[in-house]
């Protein structure tokens, strides 16, 4: 059974927007596609406003929503952060993660956003014991997506050292006392309970891709193990490179290589693998990038909150390296604002406006990450393209004045996830009228939040 | 007569934040305050979430809000965006001045913004001869604060120049064409006109004070004249320094010092004046602005998108220079995103966290702007002071999960103009349940803007 939407606006990629499109959505796909429609057809849900593909978030660490609002207390660095946020860590439990990610994810949904890649290393019990379930809290990530309504690709992360410390035998600290539920032990352990993960799971908005921590918590011999279950998989791997000097040197320190070399000499070939950050990455570094085909995943306003940088965007994109972004710590979870801030913080950086075009920040917002998460039909509007989009009002005092040339641009760098009036996801309407269809949001993240903040 | 507000929770100052707080408003002052009051008394009107005092914008200029999203189509710099806003400032006239202003103000009221310092230089009729009354232009933006209910400095502004150009016998350039209408000839008849408006006006939410508009467009003698008027007058003086990396080498090859120099050189004593950006401003500039007592505005979501650079606000801070900030060119009318932009960029460019703590950008965004603008008494919850204040409620998805331990940070990191509920200004209510309790925002908004920007 087919189902219409008719969108008063609607932007099909390029730097035009259409005017009256009617989309038939047939199961979870875009079966047709026509503009010019004056008005809404008998039987269609009027979507007005600007529609767009679903927004991806590429890079996400849902249990990070709890520290939102909870870490400006004092001055510090990167690394104190951190502290914090492994308390956080410390305290969940298959059920109150799932609680936490499903509202979390609900949230996003109400941002616009289709899909999200979880880059998930909360494996085993606080202890380091593994769960009954070896994939527990993995499950948990999945069911709370599913019942949030958003597409999933979660990226189940090896993770098996506590930081490079040239000075030791092996180069690696042990595990800190908060890391160790992040370990399999080694990557032929954290192979197998993915295997069965990926047999478990059976959604067709579900995907298991893979994730390697850092150059910091993955050795090479490990990483390039990890790639070869990538590819063998034909998943995705993302990989959190060069997001801090110290990163850098100490890679350095211990390989002689930057953490980009470390691990595209490791992964080998790179047409799936992302990574993540490369805030420090060198123009060497970039040119490798750009010569394995691998993409970059930003993360601007987690990269301002936690004092990382600016990174090369410019040259990033200038070599061709695909982009997408993350909204990874979830100070804010809000695409466009991510998409507009990489631009933003180039302006800032390099004193030019325009680095990057409209259409360009609104790719990386969204078929930029569907195609870095696995995903490669969606993230568009066309026939055919997976049945994931969203709608943005034009009525706020943010977008009042906004006219037909200048609608794209004006979403991009004028629009909120406040603005965000629609959601579909795999033909299904998750949000409508600003309000999930399934979940309570509001009232979810507070108890959530409260649950693992409490002490 | 006396009014009651009872606050849920209120910032009175310092870092904690209080429940249960009733201000008795009598006239346009808060006569009392009472924490610990466990439900609204009778007759109160109950303020849910965060009551904070009203946000100041301390550098405004009305009508860029009708270039909101139509300069992103092309690559360029501040000046290519510059010949941009200069043909929209071409199109104005009293009449759409004041409807457009009107609009962007009611915008700042639901944004929690109770006062605007608006810099004004869209003097005269666009061939430069001056309207019938030569204060129609300054009058009209009167009538848009008064009439969308926000306190208003208007910040009389003096233009003179083109340009600078070392080659040229006086060191400026000819005003260009669009520039005419800013200019009264000399700075004897800006201060001759400017009194003329100073005795029209005599809201007691208007002030009249100056500005001049930067070292590009007046002389040194010009600015020593324009700051013995505000000297004599008990007024702020407001001046653009150092946005432009080739504004200081301008400034340095007419006069062998650099802008912040060569104003405060001229402008004698410095407590009243206010230096708009600093951007550029070097150790040595931010040294003599502390020792002038000057100030500083920033306005970091305007220099990001001019691509105008990060400025030195830790050093400015430490050198104890009072900051408040300003949303300039309206690409964004958020008061509580610039004062964390100022935080978040210094992150990016210094890689700390906590240059500055939630208290010191809570108070940029509220008494460092009132101050600025020449209201001593505005700015805080405290008997005596003006009876401005605004609610954040904390209900939305951004701030769900917020506690009381955390509820001042959660504002200023996560709001956004969006959860703004309710503004008093002067013991008036004007905006009530996110509802402007006069003006249809978005609709005449949208009016205004497309008015101006049709061709």
């Amino acid at each position: 059974m087919s189902r219409l939407y008719w969108c008063e606006q609607a932007w099909l990629g390029g730097a035009r927007v259409n005017s009256g499109v009617v989309l038939e959505v047939n199961g979870d796909r875009i079966r047709a596609l026509t503009s010019g429609v004056l008005s809404p057809p008998a039987g269609s849900l009027r979507l007005s406003g600007l529609t767009i593909p679903a927004l991806a978030n590429a890079h996400s660490h849902a249990f990070h929503r709890a520290l939102r609002g909870r870490t400006h207390n004092a001055t510090g660095t990167f690394w104190t952060w951190r502290d914090l946020m492994y308390r956080t860590a410390t305290s969940l439990d298959p059920d109150n993660y799932y609680r936490l990610a499903r509202a979390t994810f609900a949230e996003m949904a109400l941002a616009g956003i289709g899909v999200v890649g979880e880059f998930h290393y909360l494996h085993h019990q606080p202890c380091g014991r593994p769960y009954a379930n070896a994939n527990e809290m993995g499950s948990a990530v999945v069911a709370a997506a599913q019942d949030a309504g958003i597409r999933l690709t979660l990226l189940d992360t090896v993770y098996l050292h506590g930081g490079i410390d040239p000075q030791t035998t092996d180069g690696y600290l042990p595990l800190g006392p908060e890391q160790v539920r992040f370990s399999d032990g080694d990557v032929g352990c954290w192979a197998g309970r993915v295997d069965e993960l990926l047999a478990a799971v059976s959604s067709p908005t579900v995907r298991v891709g893979a994730a390697v921590h850092s150059v910091r918590a993955v050795d090479p011999t490990s990483i390039e193990a990890a790639a070869a279950w990538t590819r063998h998989h034909d998943a995705p791997l993302h990989v959190h490179a060069s997001e801090q000097p110290a990163e850098n040197q100490q890679c350095i320190a211990l390989h002689g290589a930057s953490p980009v070399e470390v691990i595209l000499e490791a992964a080998g070939t790179g047409e799936n693998v992302t990574l993540v950050h490369a805030t420090h990455a060198s123009d060497h570094d970039v040119a490798l990038l750009a010569e394995a085909g691998a993409g970059c995943c930003l993360c601007p306003t987690t990269e301002r909150d936690l004092a990382d940088g600016v990174g090369p965007a410019e040259t990033l994109a200038n070599a061709g390296v695909g982009l997408c972004v993350g909204s990874d710590s979830h100070a804010v979870v809000d695409i466009l604002e991510e998409a507009r801030a990489v631009e933003l913080d180039q302006r800032t950086s390099t004193l030019k406006r325009g680095v990057f075009d409209v259409v360009s920040l609104a790719t990386m917002a969204t078929s930029g990450g569907y195609r870095a998460l696995g995903w490669e039909d969606g993230g568009t509007l066309a026939p055919g393209s997976l049945a994931d989009f969203a709608t943005v009002s034009l009525d706020s005092v943010r977008l009042a004045g906004t006219d037909a040339k200048n609608v794209l641009a004006s979403v991009i760098y004028a629009a909120t996830s406040a603005d965000v009036t629609h959601l579909v996801v795999a033909g299904r309407p998750v949000v409508v009228d600003r309000t999930h269809t399934s979940v309570d949001v509001e009232a979810e993240l507070s108890a959530a939040v409260s649950e693992v903040t409490a002490s």
